[in-house]
């Protein structure tokens, strides 16, 4: 028992559970739905998904349907989508070779808000988890499971499977132990109250219910996540950053918010950072966050005390400060709980708390729909994830996107967007490098000249009050439109290479 | 104190601010912010409203932003509108005299989501209450006020404002009192858990908290409500209604759902009305609704013992219906709860019973996208309502929509909705009086065709299934688009008044 692996197995039954990830992929058979834990390229189960990949090189014909938390890593998403694996694929993913065949039709996706994904598993509106394959830091004496950097669907998934196949991965530290906070609900007509009160209520279990009659292999691993790097803090995040906090001024200015806000929600990438780091560097204080996935700057901001409190239900720094949270685990751990999917974006929670959600868009209009998941209307770029779940139930729900892609040759701001993910109904605030537009309590009329003055490029804010005012001249006028025209920018786009 | 009026005023106090509806009025200011009780025509003050806009008549200059719980009778919209008085209108309407104002610009109107209306006013996102106006049952010797037909956002209102007007209508019979649970929410980060799991359960008080500090008059009145007379049964609503029984068969079967189903929100009309009556003559048993207003078919089915126990937050039966009602008062009484919006309508509450949401699409998509508030994009109808409230945290969201309107010239499924409501990640169930089409855990491809084959009629089933081919020869295949063509069945009806 080298490697203090009896820490991690915790029974001698585990023990004889042991087999090579190739063993374990063997369990995995044509038509099978596949539940696998992650969230965000975090906490993802790697070797056997490699090992299932590597059998399609042999000419083996296997598909599966495969359920995640979220995007998981190219372990899983490349690998199985380069097999020709993958059948079906939901709730969200972030991966460019899924992507592709997802849009060449080759691969039927599923774009689910997040917290419903449990919810239909457990109510049977999706097929059952065949297998679950879960990555763990150890297995208890009674069989459960202690999650490593992601809870996600983990709890759903193995409650729903026949088998469960654990990847204890030796890379992540058993002093994680602790941070998960596990709680299911039941179905209705028997759902009680969810009773988080505060981002630091801990509600639940350290370890996701299992039990050894599930288990059907166990696999030793020390393969790591390939976490993304940090984005470039660019130039226009950080006037987005700015902007955002301009409006959270004005929101205490008014005695709306207090300076510790209300619990922070906010999606991954370059903008989201500079946000939170913009709050590092302002007089904000005593901040928390009931968030979905934790990066970089979420920990900066526990570091420099800013923050005190913070639910997730991933993890996901970028390799190097994965590197130094490891380093500080016993700092975070006190201040960091990960909880399921269910929980961490669950309505009920989330408008309790009243979170302020900061997401981005791919497009808005000048109405205030907008567009967080289709490039030109037809094709995917990531899914709606958890977006919908604290939109649509936060205290306050702010969109951010740059006025522009395309070295300018696309308007972000449009006519009218090309997918709505999101309704004139629940986009509060809305976020460019130009400014920000508070769209609260405003008609669809008075937002758009709003939306246009302060959000749009100046390079379309002529083009678009054009339209805006024709559509006024031609249409009732309660959100007016010329149909032939509204979705013309785009077409335009695809035609000629420029919205211009 | 003839008419037994000191039962309804329990204290000297209120007989002191007993005025003509003509001098309450008078305490209207220009440009205030009034607050009415109401929801659907039912439980809104009549007599305040007609006095000020009779002010109209004499040609004083005076423009409000009116706050209701949801639609309220003509002498509050088509009085107040054709009196040139409202500014600014929201949540929800009915009313066709100010639908062609908002229509004409001449009224800003806000769309929203009903269950936030209260929280924006809460949370002072929207201006505060300067005078509500409400219809009470009596007022308690501390003041207190005891609700009539309806909740709607009279808690929120008459906290927000600085004054209140009372309207005693001797109409509505003092043996209502008792049905009103009066529940507030506060504001995060101090929000508590809503303690209600099951339909019946009761949390709060029989009145709402006022007092005599804020009563500003009290109007008595006899002024009845203007109900709506049930819409007449057609063969469409009645083929819709089993269709939607046969999907709740089908979800029996698979043992998805009990007998009982779970508890039902249903929208108000026709369709609506023929599905409770379908219930009625069916097996299901041990039924309940947690919604926002009862009309006949809810009555009935309590009467024939079908349903057990009904949450909502309005009574809005047809003027017919409301007699007998009150005739049962003591039958009822016991089987029905009042609620705010806030409670009757949130989304922690619907999550958590798993309701069954049945609203009505104006249009939907191939791709399951619902348009429930704007004709051809531009021109309101009503309003998205509590539609959002239930079909984003229900268990089961239902849209239907009869196959064709304006006999037969415009399709209710179109390639691209012409406004989104509600998106393709919430819209779960699409029934037409053709069938209906379960979209659960399908991709958007998966979907197109069973709507184009379950719901749509058959004159425009090929050119949809056309639109639908050739978009996915010449876009991505997620969801896939032409988008020069995709409104251009709205814009050949504005042409030519046909989509054929």
């Amino acid at each position: 028992m080298e490697n203090g692996l009896e820490l991690r197995l915790r029974s001698p039954k585990a023990f004889n559970l042991i087999r090579s990830a190739g063993e374990a992929a063997e369990m995995i058979k044509d038509g099978m739905v596949i539940g696998v834990s992650g969230f965000t390229p975090s906490g993802y189960p790697k070797a056997v998904p490699l090992a299932l990949a590597e059998r399609g090189k042999y000419g083996e014909k296997l598909k599966i349907d495969l359920y995640t938390g979220a995007s998981v890593g190219p372990e899983i998403d490349t690998a199985l989508t380069e097999a020709g694996m993958i059948r079906r694929r939901l709730p969200y993913h972030t991966n460019g070779t899924i992507r592709e065949k997802i849009n060449d039709g080759m691969i039927e996706y599923l774009d689910m808000h997040l917290s419903q994904c449990p919810q239909y598993v457990n109510y049977g509106m999706l097929k059952k988890v065949d297998v679950a394959i879960v990555e763990a830091l150890a297995i208890t004496e009674d069989g459960n499971l202690i999650p490593t950097t992601a809870i996600g669907n983990s709890p759903t998934f193995i409650k729903s499977a026949d088998k469960v196949i654990v990847e204890i991965n030796l890379k992540k530290p058993l002093a994680m132990e602790g941070m998960a906070d596990i709680y299911m609900t039941e179905n209705p007509p028997n759902r009680k109250p969810i009773p988080i009160c505060n981002v630091a209520d801990r509600i639940g279990t350290t370890y996701i219910e299992c039990g050894f009659d599930k288990i059907a292999a166990i696999v030793i691993t020390d393969l790591q996540d390939r976490t993304r790097p940090l984005s470039e803090e660019d130039e226009n995040s950080k006037k987005i950053s700015k902007n955002i906090i301009k409006f959270f001024d004005s929101e205490v200015k008014s005695g709306r918010l207090s300076k510790s806000l209300l619990p922070l929600q906010s999606g991954v990438g370059s903008v989201a950072n500079a946000v939170l780091y913009g709050l590092c560097d302002s007089e904000y204080e005593d901040l928390t966050c009931y968030t979905e996935v934790v990066q970089d700057s979420m920990l900066d901001l526990l570091r420099a005390g800013k923050a005190k409190m913070l639910s997730t239900t991933a993890l996901s720094p970028s390799p190097i400060a994965l590197e130094k949270f490891l380093e500080e685990i016993d700092f975070f751990k006190e201040k960091i709980i990960l909880r399921p999917v269910e929980i961490s974006n669950n309505p009920e929670v989330v408008r309790r708390l009243g979170v302020i959600s900061i997401n981005t868009a791919i497009e808005a209009d000048i109405y205030g729909n907008v567009n967080s998941t289709h490039i030109m209307g037809s094709k995917l770029m990531n899914g709606i994830g958890g977006s919908g779940d604290f939109s649509r139930n936060g205290s306050i729900t702010i969109f951010s996107t740059v006025s522009t892609a395309k070295g300018g040759r696309i308007s972000s701001i449009v006519p009218m967007v090309s997918h709505v993910d999101h309704t004139e109904h629940e986009v509060m605030v809305l976020v460019t490098e130009q400014g920000f537009a508070d769209l609260r309590g405003l008609s669809p009329k008075e937002r758009a000249i709003k939306i246009i003055e302060n959000c749009a490029h100046p390079d379309y804010r002529e083009a678009l009050m054009d339209y805006f005012k024709r559509s006024c001249e031609s249409a009732a006028l309660q959100t007016p439109h010329i149909l032939e025209e509204a979705l013309s920018w785009h077409s335009q786009f695809m035609e000629t290479g420029s919205m211009k």
